[in-house]
């Protein structure tokens, strides 16, 4: 039985005496750091931080950690999420044709790798239904057309509220939200597949042949209204060779592709990435 | 003492046969393959190979393999290339401030690593001159500005022809050589400080810390008149995270450049690269 | 619909002369060559070759190349295999109680990757029989205990004939296949959780975790009575740091784990290695 | 001009407190954290630290900081190292024949790479004494024998002790350290050319080959009596293949030798390796 805690992801103006003060506010309620990592990006001038803490024999009762803590930040100017080691986000998976990424979602989460209850399933294909029965996961088929798109995200959106959703995973769903859509909800990852900013937008793995590349590459990124352009969370890499065509990156980017997805999911649930203009400091 | 070897490295429209007649004809002369690689890019419809085969016992001489072999070549429509391993390339090494890929090749040739001459180093700045003067290889100054920039590539051209050079290496050269140059000389390889096709151009370091990117990578690739577009002979990357401002990003790339050059370099010296439209077959 | 073709997998005492020999088999019999890859382990004295070539237009019927090439291997005491890309081979993979790599093959079967047909799933266990039961394949549980071992491995052997299969993969089966097993058994590909020869034997995450690497691994190879000793066909590792425990080592290793093996049994089943001695040539 | 900076490296007992105490003492006397880093190894019960602030504006002069802190370490049992940045450590660099480490260490301290003055060579063979000249560095020729290791050694340690070495560099020295000398002077920092723990021990290279690894590797670690088994600082690996002969492997792996030794002492003179038992926390 692991002992629940609390995390901090905090981010403000650099000052002397933040690391003493954000751990003194833990210390003098008695809780007991267990992670502690914090970064200075000098150029923005912001300080960014992660502090984790058990929770038994904390001294504050949970509803009021938030108002504590905001009594401390506010001075800081300080911008900052509290998350709780048992109350498990709530994901909405995204796909379209390809199954890879769902299946390796569902597999780790069955697996208990990943910290978080996967709700439901979206997509703008029929394919995945089966899956999704044989999961026992609901399952919302929306096509998409120029003609419905706008009218489709609002069931979306609509969806995403009914299931009180935390995250969206966008496990190759090859449609582009909308400003609206994401000024609306903003908690999405995506997987890309390509090594960014190399082959942003579409085919990736054709122009990557054309290109005669040697190396391939995934990327998962918090999504924004520029295509491809959102904060990268993780990406790796895998080497081919002349001898490998098109279909054979689509393979190897599959393995990319699935790995890379789930690391920056299960960052993101761990509470480890925090994201600030176009970067993350991921605390790993 | 290792037996002199000698190396066809032959492409042309694929078709049946090509292995049996390539192969048949160093056996018939009395030839010991000791490397044979073979390679069809179906979507170009071409045959690529690379022969290797030891000399002593081969029938022909050294002056009579070309000719002979041009007569099975001809009616296959094909282009090769004939190469000795006892005959050393020469090459000129292109600098402009940063020493560390010169000092690399140099020391790999000293090492015994490099079956090449270094012949000359060839800069558009002062920088490097004491290190070719301790290790006792001319050095020219050629430098460039817009004005004088057709003129100098004159010379440098004289030059290249002065030294008989077969290989130019750009080991951090930080000028754009112009389709005029490349028309006249053709063997070309540049490393480039980025995973390309991400970042070309210039400042990659500084446009990959912006865009937040968790891994960085140098290509080295043959120059062609289209900048950073050349077939990509080898690439490499390493993985960075938020802690690394640019000026870690540049220390980290730099051992990238060095063994992402080294290696392009070795590959072509052993005569492995083959190069074809925009891509290469690389028979490592 | 892609065209079949034969691949012949060669190893002989090196001499003058074979690739030229080899191939002109297979093109004075008509046929396409579509790869052929050849090496020669000095050391060794052997020749290894791979070859493979388009079975429309060959003019032998399938069941006389074996006998006509045998007339050409028998005096170059070459050993050889001869395989036929449309017969897929049968696997049977053996489990404990981790499914994630039976998982992973599974899907890949289902995707299209793995040429083969998954026959049936042996384990010491009953716990996959769940999924098993889901993805309609038999199951075979055969507790192990050391006073059945013998008695259990001789219907085991009784399973593989009668089901006809081709290779076993064991996919974390935590059973140590006996010598005598062996000698009636021999194409069985396991995969180790590390980066072999290191922390060959039982719980190498813990052990690794207790030297304190930086970099974990798995390996995948073919068994042999001597264990984890048999020829290495693929290896692959990740990065581990201070703050990963056991069990993250664990969780890492879980996805090295399912890419090495799927990666060696696709290698495998495309007949791109060749095992000699110990090692293996990888015609990748 | 970087401004001066003062680092501590601190563990003790795990206990409520720590980070708050620690950063409370740089805050409460004016100083500026860059850098904090901590780690609970819950195995050992231990948490560990390290703390770097800016000097300037910091209450405290040099000569007080210590004895100050050691009020705050004592009473939590606390082992601490404290380092300031423009205090240069003394390395003394020990090679044999091969001079690919002594090279890139040398070529590095010349690009401003490492924040250490290179005092000494030490070797058991005259081979790199041209290299010594060259570069103006006092070169020590002590050859072992079985006869004479005891008193060649008590030449070295009056030979660091003269230089006032603070870090000696074994970048290929292939003799062993006695306990005795290693007890008398402990911080050596080794390169072993494997992947430890594979291969420790003698020929790592031919034993790889004959293994038929697919990936070799390089690790970097601390020095104790037991012949490659002290705390590992960094690995990397680079992947071979069956066409590699154990020349090959050793040129691949020279370029894995330089640099990972180069990155651990790169991390150990920037004060963010933290030995502890017979591992290490990298504070990277």
């Amino acid at each position: 039985m692991t002992i629940p805690t609390a995390t901090l992801l905090v981010s403000c103006p650099d000052q002397r005496g933040l690391v003493a003060k954000l751990s003194q506010f833990i210390y003098s309620n008695g809780g007991n750091i267990i992670h502690a990592d914090h970064h200075t990006d000098a150029q923005a001038g912001l300080f960014l931080t992660r502090l984790e803490w058990q929770l038994d024999g904390f001294h504050l009762p949970r509803e009021l950690i938030g108002p504590a803590f905001q009594a401390i930040a506010q001075p800081l100017q300080a911008q900052w999420q509290l998350h709780f080691s048992d109350v498990r986000p709530r994901l909405a998976i995204w796909v379209s044709k390809q199954d890879h990424c769902l299946l390796d979602l569902i597999w780790r989460h069955q697996a208990g790798e990943l910290p978080a209850e996967i709700v439901c399933i979206i997509s703008n294909h029929p394919t995945c239904q089966a899956l999704a029965t044989q999961f026992e996961i609901d399952y919302h088929y929306l096509p998409i057309t120029s003609a419905n798109k706008a009218e489709q995200e609002e069931r979306e959106l609509e969806l995403l509220a009914g299931y009180r959703i935390d995250l969206v995973v966008l496990a190759k769903y090859m449609q582009v939200l909308s400003p609206d859509f994401l000024a609306q909800f903003k908690s999405v990852i995506n997987i890309h597949h390509s090594f960014l900013p190399a082959f942003a937008g579409a085919n990736p793995y054709q122009r990557a042949h054309e290109r005669g590349v040697k190396i391939i590459g995934a990327t998962a990124h918090y999504v924004t209204p520029e295509l491809d352009q959102g904060p990268i969370i993780e990406q790796d890499v895998v080497r081919v060779s002349h001898r490998d065509d098109v279909s054979d990156l689509i393979r190897k980017g599959k393995d990319l592709e699935r790995i890379v997805l789930a690391r920056a999911v299960h960052l993101h649930l761990q509470q480890r990435v925090l994201a600030y203009g176009n970067r993350t400091a991921v605390f790993a």
